[in-house]
C-alpha cells in the first residue's frame, strides 16, 4: 500500500506531517509513504527513512491561493503532485492539511472523481457526547449548491464509510432538516428524504435537528454543503465560544475560584479532549476514485498520525471500491 | 400602549407569562395588557389586576397542532385570538410564547406582513462572548426557500431593529456566507451580498462565518431561513453539550475535581448567564405590521418579562412604521 502525502501544506508543515507519518510507518509495515515536499527541509526531519521516499517538489499553494487556478498554474506544487501520484496508479491514496479548496479541486480534478457520482462531498467525522463513536456529516461544504441527487448519493457514501472505517454495523443515516417531519424544509430536502427512503438498503431514520446531532441520533448526517458548512463551523465556532467564556471567567473570578479551576483542571481537559476530533482522522473527500485525506491546517503530529491510520484502513478495506461497485450496479447515472 | 398576550402558550402557560406580565406592568405605567386565555386559570394568578384585561378563550393552539391549519380551525384559540387583537387595532403588538409555527403563521395571516416585505424572517437575539451587545440572526427560520431579495430585506429590516431597539449606531450588517470572499455561496448569497452591497444607506460589512458569529464581527447577521435555522439550533445544541459534558466530567472525576467544580461554580454560572438570552427578549417576526414576539416555549416570568420590555421599545420607538416608511418609499416592491 502506498500513500501519497503533501508534506508542504498546513501551519506546522512540514515538522508536524513528517513527525505523524514516522510514527504511522512504525505502525503499518505494509505501507510506503511517497512524501511530497521540500527535499532539504524533509531529510534532516527524518530519523529513520524506511519505507519513506522523498519527492523532491519546488511550489507550494498558500493559504491565500484561488484554489482551482492555482493547482492548474502550480504544476510542480507538492499537493498536486501528491494528487498526480494517485492519477498515474503510483499511490492508492493523498493526504494534505494544506488549502482546503485545492486539496478539494486536487482530488475532483486531479484524482478525479467517480463517475456515477454528482458531488464529491466532504466528510469529517464529528463528536458525540455519550459515545467515543462519533458521526460523520456529509456535504460540510464540497459543493456551494446541491441538488436532492447529490444527497441521496451522500447518504449512500457515508454508510459504506461508517460501516467499513467506522465499524458500525446498519449505520443510521439521517437527514438534517429544519423539523422532524417528513415533509420539512426545501424542496430539495423534500425531494431528498422521498429518495432516501425509498432505497431500501440504507437504515435512513428520516429527519434529524441541529440542536441534537451532537447526541448521535444518526451515524451520518447528510446535509447540502451550504448548510453543513455553516453547521461545522458553528460546532467549532460555539465550542471555542465557551471555552473561552469558561476560562476567562475563571481568571477574572477571585482566588477560591482560580484554586477550584486548578483542580477541577482534569475535568476540563476531558471536554477538550470531547471536542478534539483528530482520533478520528481528517475530513474524507467521497465520491472520488481514491482515499482523499484533508485534516485540519492546524494538525499536529497527532492529527497526521490519526489520518494515516485512516487512509490505510480505507485502502485495506477498499472503502472506495465499494462505492464504485455499488453505483456502478445500480440505476443512478449522473452527468 | 396596549399589548396583546396568550397566555396559553408554552411550557410554563399560564403562570410564568401572568408572572412576567405583572412584572411589566409594574414597571411600564403607559401600558395596557390585554390577556387572552382561560379566566379560571388566569384569575386566581393575579395578584394585582390594574391595567391587566382577561379576555377569556376556550380554545388553546399545543405545540403538536400542525400550524395554518390550527389557527384557521381553532379561531377561539388565546393565540388566534390575541393576534386578531393586533389586526382589529384593540393592541399594537402581540406575544406568544406558544407554537413556534403557529405563532409564525399568526403574524404572517392574521396581524398580516407589510405589503413591501416579500417574506417577513424570524429573528431572534443571540449572545457575543466579549461584550453584552448581542447580535441579531434572521431569518433563523420563518422560510424554508429564500430568494436574494428576501436576504437584502433582512438587512435593511434587521437594521432598523438593531439601531431602534438595541440601541447600537450604525450597525454593521454581515451576511453568513461558506466564506469571506464576496463571490462565496451559491447563487442566492452571491446575489444578496450585491444588493446589499449596492443599498449605501446600510452599513454593510461583506460576508461572515459561522466560526465567529458569536464573536460579534456583526450586529446584525443576515441568512437564508433554512441555514440560519440550522446555525440557532446548532449554537443551541452545542452549547448544551458542552455543559453537559462538563457536568459528567466534574461528577465522574474524584473528589479533588468535585471540591475544584464546589469552588468555580461561580464561573459556571456566568458561562450560563452569557449564553442564557432571555434578557434580549424573544424572537421578532419582523415584516408584519406590528411588533410579533415569539419568546421560547421554556420561558419563565424572566423571559416574559423583557420580551414585555422588548415590546414596549418596539411600539414607543415605531420600529414597524419606520420599517414601512422605508419600504413604500424604496423602488423595491415585492408580490
Amino acid at each position: 500500500m502506498k500513500i501519497a502525502i503533501d508534506a508542504m501544506g498546513g501551519d506546522n508543515a512540514p515538522q508536524a506531517i513528517i513527525a505523524g507519518v514516522q510514527r504511522a510507518r512504525d505502525e503499518f509495515d505494509d505501507t510506503t509513504f511517497l512524501v511530497f515536499g521540500d527535499e532539504a527541509q524533509i531529510k534532516p526531519l527524518l530519523t529513520d527513512n524506511t519505507r519513506i521516499e522523498i519527492h523532491h517538489t519546488t511550489e507550494v499553494i498558500t493559504g491565500e491561493d484561488e484554489p482551482v487556478k492555482s493547482i492548474r498554474r502550480k504544476k510542480q506544487a507538492s499537493m498536486v503532485l501528491a494528487a498526480q501520484a494517485v492519477k498515474d496508479g503510483t499511490a492508492d491514496a493523498f493526504f494534505s492539511c494544506g488549502n482546503t479548496g485545492a486539496v478539494l479541486a486536487s482530488g475532483i480534478f486531479i484524482v478525479g472523481r467517480i463517475k456515477q457520482i454528482a458531488r464529491p462531498g466532504l466528510m469529517p467525522t464529528l463528536p458525540t457526547i455519550n459515545t467515543d463513536d462519533g458521526f460523520n456529516l456529509l456535504d460540510a461544504g464540497a459543493n456551494a449548491s446541491s441538488k436532492a441527487e447529490y444527497l441521496y448519493q451522500y447518504g449512500r457514501m457515508g454508510g459504506f464509510y461508517a460501516e467499513d472505517v467506522r465499524g458500525i454495523k446498519n449505520p443510521r443515516i439521517g437527514l438534517l432538516n429544519n423539523g422532524t417531519e417528513y415533509d420539512k424544509g426545501d424542496d430539495i430536502h423534500k425531494e431528498a428524504y422521498q429518495l432516501l427512503k425509498a432505497d431500501k438498503a440504507i437504515n435512513f431514520i428520516g429527519n434529524v435537528e441541529a440542536t441534537n446531532i451532537l447526541n448521535g441520533p444518526a451515524d451520518v448526517v447528510v446535509t447540502d454543503g451550504f448548510t453543513g458548512n455553516a453547521v461545522l463551523k458553528t460546532i467549532e465556532g460555539t465550542a471555542s465560544a465557551m471555552m473561552h467564556i469558561l476560562k476567562h471567567n475563571l481568571l477574572e473570578s477571585g482566588l477560591k475560584v482560580k484554586i477550584g479551576a486548578g483542580l477541577s483542571k482534569n475535568a476540563f481537559k476531558k471536554v477538550q479532549a470531547k471536542f478534539d476530533t483528530a482520533r478520528y482522522g481528517g475530513a474524507v473527500l467521497i465520491g472520488v476514485k481514491a482515499p482523499v485525506v484533508k485534516a485540519h491546517g492546524a494538525s499536529d503530529e497527532r492529527s497526521v498520525y490519526y489520518a494515516m491510520k485512516q487512509i490505510h484502513e480505507m485502502v485495506a478495506k477498499k472503502t472506495v471500491a465499494k462505492v464504485i461497485t455499488y453505483f456502478s450496479s445500480s440505476k443512478t447515472d449522473s452527468k
